[in-house]
C-alpha cells in the first residue's frame, strides 16, 4: 500500500445496479458493508481466509492485492514463506480457451506474470479435454484459440519461456515419463473420490465431466510429483466460484498424502471485473467486453457506451459526485491502470463531483487505445517465439 | 478338424455339476442341449454368431477353435480376410494382474501367441489401473505381477518380442506422442457416453470404475489411431461376461467414426475352464487351478484330487463309462493338450469305460509335470530377456 490510497475504494463489492440506483445518495456504506458481510460470510463459512492481513506482509505486493481485487486466500503463509525466504514454489493455473482473450483474462495473466517474476514455477494448462467434454468443440480448433488468444497474449503480456511449463491436458508436453505420470494420476485419484462426494459438488455427473474433473485434480497436484518439482508449496489463483473444486483437490491430496506426500494446494480469491455494461463479463457479448484483440478505435467506442456510476446530468454530477464502485470505467482504471496515484485520483475526483463520467471516459479510452496498439505490437513479437513454448 | 475326433466331444457346455449327478445315466444330451439352447439364445439375443462354420474357413485353425473352446464371434469374417489374404490386422488383449498366473490364463495366451505367429500385431495391456481403482493394490504391486506372472510366463510359452506391444494403463510405453494419444483418446471418448448407458452394462458406478472402462475403451481402440497402426482390423478375445464392455466399445467406435475412422473391433469368445474341484477357477483358491509356476509334484498331486466324471466304483465305470464333458481332468487335456487324437482316443476310452479315472489321472499328472518342468525352464530362459519388451 503506497502513497495513502484509500483501501477503501479498492475494497467494495458493488454488482446490483438496481439497489444503487434506488439510493441516489453518495452514501454508500449501509448496502456495502451488507454486501461485504455476506461475502465475508461466505468466506468464514469455506474457511477462505482475508487477504488484506497478507498484502502488508508481501514484499512488493501486486497492485491487484492492493487494491483488495484478490481478497482471499487458503493458506497463503506457506506462499509467503517462499516469497520472503527465496523458497522454490509453484504458481498453477488452467485456462479454458474458448472465445476472446478480454481484459478480465488479463488480470488473471498479470498474475501468473507476477508470480513468475518473483521466481515460482509456473505451470500453465489448456483445460482442452475439459472444453472438448462439457463445451463440444474440436481438439483442433481449441488448441488453436489457446495459443492466438491466449499463449500470445500471455507472451505479450509478458510471460518468459524460462520457468513456464505451457501443457495442454490432451498431450501433456515434455518426456514421455513425465506425460505418464500426468496421466496417471489423474487416473488413480479417483479411486479416492466417491460419486455422492462429486455429485455434491458438481451437480448432475456425466462420465465427461468426472474425467474432466479427474484431469483438474491431476493438473494442480502432478507439479508435486517425484517427475516434476516433487512435494512443493503451490499457489492456484482462482474465482471463488472455482472454490469447491480446490477444497475437493485439498481432501484429495490428503488421501494420498502417505503415497505422495502432497503439500496442500493454497490458493488465492480474485474479483471479478464486470462486463462494460454492468453484470457478467460474457464471451458470448463482444460489447460486454474488451478483447486484447480489438482494434483500438472499436475498443474506445465500447468505453464510450459503458455504464458509469454518473449522475442523471452534469449538474448533478457536480453536486453529489459520482459511484466509481458501481462504474465499469473505474474498474477499468482499477483493474488495469498500474498506477495507484493516478487511480486514487480518479476515484477522488469523480466522489467529489470534480470529474465527469464523458470526460472520464475519454481518458479512459485513450488509455486502453495506447495500451491495447502497444500491446498488439508486442503480440506481433510473440507470435515469433510463442514456438518455444509448446517444445 | 482331423482325424474325425468328434466334434461333440469339444461342443459341450457343462459346468451345473448338481444336475448331472442326479442323472446317473451316461445320456447327457438332453441336459446338455438345453445348456446349449440358452447359450444359443444368449449368442443370438446379443449377435455373437457361432464360430463353427468360421472355424473350417481359418487355413489353419488352433485346438481351441477346432475343439469349440473358442465357440463365438464378431464380425471375424473382416480377421478372416486378413489371414487368408495376408493383410495387417492387430490382436489385442488385456491382463489383469491380480494372482498366479495359471492353466486358464495359459488359454488367452495360447491365442495370443497363434494370433502373432500368423502375422498379427499384439497389443497387450496390463490393465493396472483398472486394477488400482478397483482393487486397491498399489502400482508397484501390480507391476510386479504383470511382469512375473503374466508377461514371463507368455514368453516362456512363445510369445515374441517382435510385433508385440506390452504396455500398462498406468504407463504407456512408447514415445511421448503415442502415450498422448492414448491417453487423449481415454479422455475424450467419455464424451460420447452417457452415465445411463454405463449404468445399463456396468451397474453401480463410481469414478474410479468409470475412468477404468474410458480406457479399457482407448485399449481396444488406440491401435487404430494414426500414432499407431491408423484405422486397422482389431480382434479381441475374450469372455462371454466381458461382451457388453465390446459392445460399448464398438458403439463408441461407430460415434467417432467421422474422427478416427475406427472399423468396429471383432471379438471372438472363449469358454472357460472349470476349477479342478467343479465350478469356478478361481485365484483365491490354489486348489481350483494349476499355476505355471506350482511346483511340478505338487501340481501333480493336485490333479489326483480333480473332481472327474467318473463312476462311483470301478465296476460301474467299466459297465457304464465316465463322462468326459463333466470332468475337470478331460478339461486339462481338452484345453491344454495339442493332439487332436490322444484327445480323442481319451474322450472315447472313458466313454466306452476303458478308461479308468485313476489311470487317467496319473497319465494326466504326468503330462503336466512334464510340461510344467519344460515350461519352468523355459521361464529360466525368459527372464533374461523380459526387459526387451518393456522398452
Amino acid at each position: 500500500m503506497t502513497d495513502g490510497i484509500k483501501k477503501k475504494a479498492f475494497s467494495k463489492n458493488i454488482t446490483q445496479k438496481k439497489q444503487i440506483i434506488k439510493s441516489d445518495s453518495m452514501e454508500i456504506d449501509p448496502w456495502d458493508s451488507k454486501e461485504v458481510k455476506n461475502y465475508t460470510k461466505l468466506m468464514q463459512e469455506f474457511g477462505i481466509e482475508d487477504f488484506k492481513p497478507v498484502v502488508e506482509k508481501i514484499p512488493e505486493p501486486h497492485y491487484l492485492m492492493r487494491r483488495g481485487i484478490i481478497f482471499g486466500h487458503r493458506d497463503y503463509q506457506r506462499i509467503l514463506d517462499c516469497i520472503k525466504n527465496k523458497k522454490r514454489f509453484v504458481m498453477m493455473t488452467g485456462l479454458m480457451p474458448s472465445g476472446k482473450f478480454h481484459l478480465g483474462h488479463k488480470t488473471i495473466a498479470d498474475q501468473i506474470i507476477y508470480y513468475q517474476k518473483i521466481g515460482a514455477k509456473i505451470y500453465l494448462c489448456v483445460a482442452d479435454v475439459e472444453a472438448y467434454n462439457m463445451r463440444m468443440a474440436s481438439l483442433e480448433k481449441l488448441r488453436e484459440t489457446a495459443i492466438e488468444e491466449y499463449l500470445i497474449n500471455y507472451i505479450a503480456l509478458g510471460l518468459k519461456r524460462r520457468g513456464c511449463d505451457f501443457y495442454f491436458q490432451s498431450e501433456r508436453s515434455g518426456k514421455a515419463k513425465k506425460s505418464n505420470a500426468y496421466y496417471r494420476l489423474a487416473t488413480i485419484v479417483s479411486r479416492a473420490v466417491t460419486f455422492n462426494e462429486m455429485r455434491a459438488i458438481y451437480g448432475e455427473l456425466s462420465p465427461g465431466k468426472i474425467i474432466s474433473v479427474m484431469m483438474q485434480v491431476s493438473d494442480i497436484l502432478h507439479p508435486q510429483l517425484k517427475e516434476f518439482e516433487k512435494p512443493i508449496p503451490t499457489l492456484v489463483p482462482v474465482g471463488i466460484d472455482q472454490d469447491p473444486h480446490l477444497r475437493l483437490t485439498r481432501d484429495i491430496a490428503a488421501r494420498f498424502q502417505k503415497t505422495f506426500r502432497f503439500i496442500p494446494p493454497s490458493s488465492t480469491y480474485t474479483r471479478f471485473m464486470r462486463g462494460l455494461k454492468g453484470g457478467k463479463m460474457s464471451s458470448s457479448d463482444p460489447s460486454s467486453y474488451i478483447a486484447l484483440t480489438d482494434n483500438p478505435e472499436e475498443a474506445a467506442k465500447k468505453i464510450m457506451s459503458a455504464l458509469t456510476g454518473g449522475k442523471g446530468n452534469i449538474k448533478e454530477q457536480r453536486e453529489y459526485g459520482g459511484v466509481p464502485e458501481f462504474c465499469t470505467v473505474f474498474d477499468v482504471w482499477k483493474f488495469h491502470a498500474d498506477d495507484d496515484k493516478l487511480v486514487n485520483r480518479i476515484y477522488n475526483e469523480c466522489r467529489s463531483g470534480e470529474r465527469i463520467c464523458g470526460d472520464c471516459k475519454k481518458e479512459c479510452a485513450e488509455f486502453l487505445k495506447r495500451f491495447l496498439k502497444e500491446h498488439q505490437r508486442k503480440r506481433k513479437k510473440a507470435r515469433k517465439i510463442y514456438r518455444k513454448f509448446l517444445e
